[in-house]
């Protein structure tokens, strides 16, 4: 059986053999970058999705949704926002056998698509704040190479978008978002940090931008997604007003939130390694496995044990899989492997005999489960391997920083940089340089590196308020 | 507070005030026939949704999900369909600031998307059946009048496709597909008929099509759904072949199963009445609505009452909304009855000291809860408000056929019309004429009246062949 690229030095090319080995997509279509979501890889979207959906819900807000295609003349209306993406935009400008009067752009996001909207919904204080999210597909006409999930041209997207009366109450909802997005990212076992990405770098039309940064070996940052306060950037060209309680009429200030697919890829990313694909139990389309053991002298005895398991876990609500296909054991933990089921339970003869099964995680973990225990049992086993996945990519995540105390010490950085900056952009184009990659900002949370107080700033060696900022290189 | 139009003698003016009140959706968007799924109309939507997802995946089926895109090359491979097609599509022409060189279609339905990977996907007998199936939106550039839910531009909709050994056990799948579909319009409330299209009303490039069709008074029909048989139709063009047993060649036969969400606007169609809508409890965005009964002498009980028993629903599994605004009880029934909550519980000074709540159901039936015993009776309750639903609906129904035995009887008829037909186009013709509407084809399911063994046809007074078809006209 072929084994993958090495991870540490050829990580694209391991990246893209686990994708393939996993199961989850088809890359096969005939439109590059626009993929085909299979059976296996849409139950991970879907467990995905209801992660995201239980912990935006949490906050309040409502699920809406928006139409795919915007009006030219609505997509031009906030300049900063066309002026970032009118080169990206996929447009339809025939319906049928006519030229559309007004070409249709297929939503890169949905600002322009919802504004207007708000602008009607909104009417006074009452009606805040408004808390509202989609989870749709989105397009981007990509240039650069397409990547399974982490970069494509039809994009599995959640948006949230929010108005607020006033930028206090925005500055909550961004908090609130950190906090909502901490919880996803721990059921996704994903270590990450919120940084403040530089003035420009920021979205189109934002104030300011948190991303949400993983880091993914060597120097290599992936955006996991984004959190926006766009002050009253939008709310002043779509005329989103409300009547305060005084009377008088103010601009929202709005929030947005996006997250995609791309989740999906870090998933694969971070938790992969030389086998193939590692899920964590709330994201794996199969959390459990159980395979029976065939013998020549014991009858069908393993596969009615193994029917009895897959039941009673079923029964009890985990995703179980009974593989009962006639392919040799071995053959189907190598492909159960490589496709990161969670937790793999074997049953031979003696597991029939003795009513226990073997346990084998995907960490390698071995155990055993009493049948008359099974349920509390199997959910103990699949906790251990939650927590000892989630040790496994802290200490990764750890041990992906590094103090850069110059510019020279930027060259080459196999890890991201941690460094004094003053907060020029001048500056900051010079550790970028330095870095060949990006400055990406500083960081909204503890760094996971101790390095103590910034000295001067590594660009020109002022000491005025520096900050430590992360450098690296974007995925 | 304005009095909806008749329902009998206004129904489209009705059916649109009727989705206006209910608040399910937005239709300022500036794209005709593109509207917005507001907070309330999504819940119902996700509601809708999750019963096509149980009952088709109780079926085997697999979710999975295509692009939005299909080259203009892979569309035009099958030649009836895209002369079914061509005219009612949108086309992407551009992608940035340049020409495509291949156009796309933004797809109408993905036969034309998901086959070319299907024959990957199918190799040998061991692969089939292949029975997948997703939920998307789809476009078409309708240049028709449009009516929320009913006519509209971006669709959402539910499609399986489906690939079979042979013609016999593609059969089964459609009578599968009707099975579920069944269960579907059980938790929807919603009578209907499976009717086999007449030859020149199938789907472009099906062999035959059963459609899900549904009375909405007068002779008016919906189809809310249709499942058809494509045999090798498309499996020839896309070359979807496997190896069977002995090794030889063989075309798969290929069914599919279509829903949409003209399904929601039948449920707002068949079970709303002069008061708005009326949701049955499976659909319901909230299943129960408490709401508290000021007075100027009870203070905050009625209240506090509110409180502990939306609380206690809520963990119970109901979707119950606490309305605890400021506006006057009155109003809020009004809303509420509006927007089609099935039951209501009203709790003033007297529940509240009795500990006992008032509830009264969308069809105006009274009764009590016991704060003891809530959980259990309003469970009864909402049981009880179901099944007078689906009575209500099932009068409606049966009164919605009546026979014509002659040409001449199907001038002006406000029923659908049950009529004998010999099979033959001309006679089928001559039928639509003289009802002004279609032959909407011959019943898959026991009529809903007796009408008897059939007389001649009515179209050319032969007794050979003659079967019962239906006529009406199709919104």
């Amino acid at each position: 059986m072929p084994e993958l690229p090495d991870k540490r030095t050829a990580f694209m090319d391991w990246y893209l053999a686990v994708v393939e080995s996993a199961g989850v997509t088809d890359k096969r279509y005939p439109v590059k970058g626009m993929n085909v979501w299979t059976p296996y890889g849409f139950r991970a979207r879907r467990n995905l999705d209801a992660v995201m959906v239980r912990e935006i819900e949490a906050t309040g807000s409502q699920a809406v949704e928006f139409p795919t295609l915007i009006p030219s003349t609505e997509f031009a209306k906030e300049k900063e926002h066309i002026k970032g993406f009118d080169a990206e935009v996929y447009w339809v400008t025939r319906g049928g056998l006519s030229e559309l009067d007004i070409p249709l752009v297929l939503r890169p996001t949905s600002e322009t698509a919802m504004y207007p909207i708000f602008a009607i919904w909104v009417r006074s204080h009452r009606d805040l704040p408004l808390n509202v999210y989609q989870i749709v597909n989105t397009f981007r006409y990509e240039t650069k190479t397409t990547r399974p999930f982490l970069r494509v041209r039809e994009i599995h997207f959640f948006e949230e978008h929010t108005c607020q009366a006033n930028e206090a109450h925005a500055t909550d909802r961004v908090r609130s978002n950190l906090a909502a997005f901490e919880r996803m990212a721990a059921a996704f076992a994903l270590p990450y940090l919120p940084v403040r990405r530089p003035e420009w770098d920021k979205f189109p039309g934002a104030f300011y931008t948190v991303a949400l940064d993983a880091p993914l070996g060597e120097a290599r940052v992936l955006q996991l997604g984004s959190i926006h306060h766009y002050r009253e950037n939008f709310s002043r060209p779509y005329e989103i007003r409300y009547e305060a309680a005084d009377g008088s009429q103010q601009f929202v200030h709005q929030t947005t939130f996006g997250l995609s697919e791309r989740l999906l890829g870090a998933i694969l990313a971070v938790h992969g390694d030389a086998k193939g694909a590692v899920f964590p139990t709330a994201i794996a389309p199969h959390q459990v496995v159980v395979i029976p053991i065939p013998g020549s002298d014991v009858g069908d005895a393993p596969l009615r044990a193994a029917e009895e398991i897959a039941a009673r876990l079923a029964r009890h609500g985990v995703r179980v899989h009974l593989d009962g296909g006639d392919e040799r054991p071995g053959a189907k933990y190598y492909r159960w492997e490589q496709a990161g089921v969670p937790l793999r339970l074997e049953v031979g003869r003696r597991e029939a005999e003795s009513r226990s099964a073997t346990t084998v995680n995907r960490l390698g973990q071995k155990g055993r489960v009493a049948f008359d225990r099974l349920e509390h049992e199997v959910g103990e086993r699949l906790a251990e391997f939650d927590r000892a996945l989630a040790e496994r990519a802290r200490a990764e995540f750890v041990a992906s920083f590094s103090v850069a105390r110059s510019l020279e010490e930027l060259a080459g950085s196999t890890t991201v940089r941690v460094v004094a900056w003053c907060g020029g952009e001048e500056c900051g184009h010079r550790i970028e340089t330095a870095v060949d990659g990006s400055l990406l900002g500083t960081p909204e949370a503890a760094l996971p590196i101790d390095p103590g107080a910034p000295g001067p700033c590594v660009g020109c060696g002022s000491a005025a308020d520096v900050r430590w900022a992360l450098a690296g290189r974007p995925l």
